[in-house]
């Protein structure tokens, strides 16, 4: 099946083809009705908000702070980080399922199915900014960060084009201030397509960045997006030993199971063969003038 | 639409009439083949590791703990907690897609299609002690629980006639030692049905238990399933003033858009009324001899 790219530059879920009316898919219900994914969202937001206060506090006292934003040259498996010095401290957001959640855009994709389609989403963003919401933690985050003194920076693959209403949709959530290329990155500001690394490095070069938040890996490092990885591989990579132990130290995930580069894979790449099983069936019952079955009739 | 009980007595998601072979539900693909829910996973058990280390270490110098398992007579809006006194510690979890990954019967299900099957999720429970893997950040849990001296209790809605089958699923994912009635609680050993709270109390009378992990919210409290609950009402219990502190705080939630109670309502119920967005298409271009189009046509 044709896998394309979604808001963020990942891979969309495939939507079915005729959705019944006002039905709505498991992953929409999930995310946007559910208390659980709300849950997830205030677990990580906070994550966030208790790291700005330890990480504010310790610069007020003088202690060394330290970057998130793998510096150039790292890998997963030996990250190493860009520097602090003074810079003011910041965080550095996703916008799309990360910041907002998209309900105007998603409930009309719900009764539509289809494949993504690029220039409708285009469309969402240069006229939906009415039609989105914080996602739940992030207002408490937003006023946290700002008695605290820490800037909120946006990074998304949203159009630099269309950046007036995208700092319109995150200052009517109660996300603001916002300003392009100022504490908003977008698509075709640093570097080419969807790689967030160019403009991570250009906000690491003017911030000390002491978590980030996202809901696709590629908002912590483009290095989960190097072509040719199967889902098991990336899995991996998210699991290896010195990038797990960053999962809500520092880099904070929000759950999407609606679209991203998390939705792929056929039966045998998301279920390992060993750990399959096979449902037995229900244990027949023996008629009472009838020989007991056999065990090749059991199985 | 019939929802039908789920493992944990949530309310299972329908699954397709007539699944495409191989094809695996986005759902499916984020849950147990994406990096992103693995990165979640180790959010939250990073999160009661660290708790792990705090309490023990207040508990060794003699500082006091408190229980997060809400006491007799508690409201979500205004929790009390049961007592810790000397009590040793715990932390209590779910099990079904909270310690373990049940690979096996979703790999069977997601070929299949159709409503949930009671029976056939006990045949699993029987027979499926192998075909499981422990959630990604579990096995690091039960390292740090059992260096500290912190007991691991499940609290599971899976029968209690099949305990030496569940004992068996735990300790062959990494997870035991697990002794039924001692540390793992289960359906029909306190109170009836699939509430937890009366395990709980069962639970919080022999321990000071610092977290609770799940990926449902009756797994913290049964209030959250209150009768005549929608969801609207649910997500709003969930990101109260007092309940929503404690995500990540104690309480922590681990994803699970396959099954569960968190997957029900329709459009109108999960997408509010005041942020919809209609595509408003792509603007027309007008032929070079015909007129422009009027406002009608535009919208």
């Amino acid at each position: 099946m044709t896998a394309l790219p979604a808001p963020d530059g990942s891979v969309a879920a495939p939507a079915p083809a005729a959705p019944a009316a006002g039905k709505v898919p498991p992953g929409m219900q999930y995310l946007y009705g559910s208390g659980e994914a709300a849950a997830l969202s205030y677990q990580a937001y906070l994550g966030v908000i208790d790291t700005i206060i330890a990480k504010s506090s310790d610069r007020a006292v003088g202690q060394a702070v330290f970057s998130v934003v793998l510096a150039p040259g790292a890998t997963l498996d030996a990250p190493k980080f860009e520097s602090c010095d003074k810079k003011p401290l910041a965080v550095v957001l996703d916008i799309d399922e990360t910041a907002l959640l998209n309900l105007g855009y998603e409930a009309d994709d719900s009764q539509r199915g289809g494949p993504y389609d690029q220039s409708r989403w285009e469309r969402w963003e240069k006229t939906g900014a009415g039609a989105v919401a914080a996602t739940p933690g992030m207002i408490e985050l937003a006023r946290v960060s700002k008695a605290s003194g820490v800037t909120l920076v946006f990074n998304s693959n949203r159009m630099a084009t269309n950046a007036k209403e995208t700092e319109a949709a995150l200052t009517g959530a109660g996300l603001g201030p916002v300003e392009h290329l100022k504490n908003l990155w977008l698509q075709g500001d640093a570097g080419t397509g969807s790689a967030k690394d160019p403009r991570r490095a250009a906000i690491a070069a003017q911030y000390c960045v002491i978590a980030m938040a996202g809901d696709q890996l590629g908002d912590f490092s483009d290095l989960f997006n190097a072509s040719g990885l199967d889902p098991v591989a990336r899995r991996g990579l998210a699991q290896g030993r010195a990038v797990k132990m960053l999962w809500g130290h520092g880099w904070f995930i929000l759950p999407n199971p609606v679209y991203g580069s998390g939705l792929k894979g056929d039966l045998d790449t998301i279920f390992p063969r060993d750990k399959r099983w096979t449902d037995p069936g229900p244990t027949p019952v023996a008629p009472v003038s009838a020989p007991a079955p056999t065990p090749t009739e059991k199985k």
